[in-house]
């Protein structure tokens, strides 16, 4: 019989409230065959303030044993800019060798966007999760006096490139539309960039159905706003991908309804789904954050293992609930989750 | 007598058609008795491919004894991304120290914008010019090869930082709102995060009117579609800003309109204003380019040069001009040059 050991990290702030209608929702779509198994992990602030830990090797030899990982939000800001998404998400995603990023924008019916109109988005980004200016390389001298150097280096391989514009042109191959945009600057970081052109021209040779595009990333957040519906599928390095991804939620329905995965593709090492939203503070605690993206992480999650059926029902499941939100008064994260249950064991 | 000493670079494509109006208008507005010269230079694609030359150490000896430049656009797809890039505008830009790069966004009654509801528009970015992910260093290793390796380094320093946030500072105090957001992505790299973060806050106690704010470039780009209204002054760095800026253009009335300039505060070398958008090569040459851009760009050169009446006055034309537009047929580059110049003459 089949089984899915899954770890769940709540985290911080709306992190809580938003998991747990996750796994309301995993539960209900989850056939009766299938064994769930969930182990919670203490992450994030709290933990930071108590131990001053943020990540630990034991931590990461026990998260290793699941088939995935269910992610809430982790930030906090009582802790200092960086410790914990450095210390914690960005070593957990270098660590699992999580280089695919994947951001599906999807702009469902009756879905408010801040773009005028009635734009059609659909579209999904790829973007590079383990390599560009996220490695952390770089340093400090003379901090704190007026003769501070601070330096940042992105560092990008052919091996690490072409295994993620493999995956997008995979992607772009198995959608209808087989388009694919590269997104980079690579008129002005030319070393890196004429890097990602070579690989993604030279993988293109492969795939002769899949119509290409070039675009500097600051054209990109251009088209964004003025023709969304020109995207199928994007390719991006890890910093510009999470600089347009969030621009994507903004006009695809808000950052309440982004999922995204941190994909280790070989299997190698478990994926790890969240949503695209922070952990939120201000409204934490109050039953009032959308656990939609996170339900939406649970669909992708689901895909991951293998159960394309049931991800698809949560994904229907979603759309439904959206367009029936117009005009109604807001409900709670657990009315939301138990509306999205019900609909997906329905 | 006074008298203005401009250095014309009309450049490529639709450099040529939008820098004549440019001059059209400036000619009109300036008072009678105040000499206006200028000296058209030959950069760009066709020099390139004619003698592989982009800008010499005697095009720097040339144009450094002019007040100021006039510059269409440069980049041609006839040339190899990023020659023209770095090899002239981004040359320019170090060599003169051009290190405030200003490029204000205002949504005018009457412009279109892909925003729903009536958005209130109105800000400037201080986009840093001269350091950052821009300066060029970094490289390449293997090239070519399943082991390329290539870097790109971030160079960011407290006298650079420093020097752009006090610009933007005062900016800010001098505006009604009193409002500056430092754009920076500090919780990843915290090298270069922590240091624009410091001087930030540094510099603010001087400034205990301005209302600050920090915020991730990513949640940025959710905000300049949400809440627009919310920014009065931003300051940010190089790479962030590029990105920005042309989000900021979309959102208030598109490139046609986004004018910048590319200042040396202290005056040691010549300030440099261009418009946003790029040489447009697939419209070239049909006068259908919209030469608003460079018209607004030419008020920023003149508020520049200590013109501020007729700065204003080119402004309001602008403002008058967009106002009238909707509903009517389109106009050539020449006729709405024409229509700025009696604006501003009248
Ligand atoms: C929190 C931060 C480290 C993270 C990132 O920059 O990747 C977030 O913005 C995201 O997009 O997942
Ligand atoms: C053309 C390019 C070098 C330039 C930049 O990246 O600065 C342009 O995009 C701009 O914004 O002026």
């Amino acid at each position: 019989s089949r089984s899915i050991n899954l770890a769940v990290i709540p985290g911080d702030g709306i992190g809580q409230e938003v998991v747990a209608e996750g796994l309301k929702v995993l539960s209900a779509v989850l056939p009766q065959d299938v064994k769930l198994e969930t182990k919670e992990y203490d992450f994030g602030a709290r933990r930071y303030h108590a131990t001053g830990e943020t990540l630990t090797d034991a931590d990461l030899d026990a998260l290793k044993r699941h088939d995935a990982i269910l992610l809430g939000a982790i930030g906090d800001p009582s802790v200092p800019s960086g410790v914990l998404e450095r210390g914690f998400l960005l070593k957990l995603r270098f660590a699992f060798d999580h280089h695919v990023n994947l951001r599906p924008s999807k702009l469902l019916p009756g879905v408010a966007t801040p773009l005028a109109g009635e734009p059609q988005i659909d579209f999904v980004v790829v973007r590079e999760g383990t390599e560009g200016p996220y490695t952390g390389n770089g340093g400090t001298i003379r901090k704190g006096t007026p003769h501070e150097v601070a330096t940042e280096v992105s560092v990008n391989t052919a091996f690490g490139v072409e295994r993620v514009v493999r995956d997008a042109f995979a992607r772009a191959q198995a959608r209808p539309r087989k388009k694919l945009a590269l997104i980079h600057k690579n008129n002005v970081l030319t070393f890196a960039g004429h890097l990602w052109t070579d690989v993604f021209n030279r993988v293109a040779e492969e795939y002769p159905e899949v119509t290409t595009e070039y675009m500097h990333v600051d054209a990109a957040t251009i088209y964004l706003v003025t023709q969304p519906e020109r995207f199928d599928v994007i390719v991006t390095d890890n910093l510009f991908g999470d600089i347009i991804t969030d621009l994507a939620a903004a006009v695809s329905g808000g950052i309440g309804v982004a999922a995204s995965g941190n994909i280790n593709p070989s299997g190698e090492f478990p994926s790890m789904f969240e949503p695209v939203h922070g952990s939120a503070p201000d409204i934490a605690g109050q039953g009032k954050a959308d656990p939609t993206a996170t339900v939406l992480s649970v669909a992708l999650l689901l895909r991951h293992l293998g159960y394309e059926a049931e991800a698809a029902r949560i994904e229907d499941a979603v759309s439904a609930d959206l367009a029936e939100r117009t005009g109604k008064p807001a409900r709670s994260t657990s009315e939301i989750g138990d509306a999205l249950a019900v609909r997906v064991a329905g």
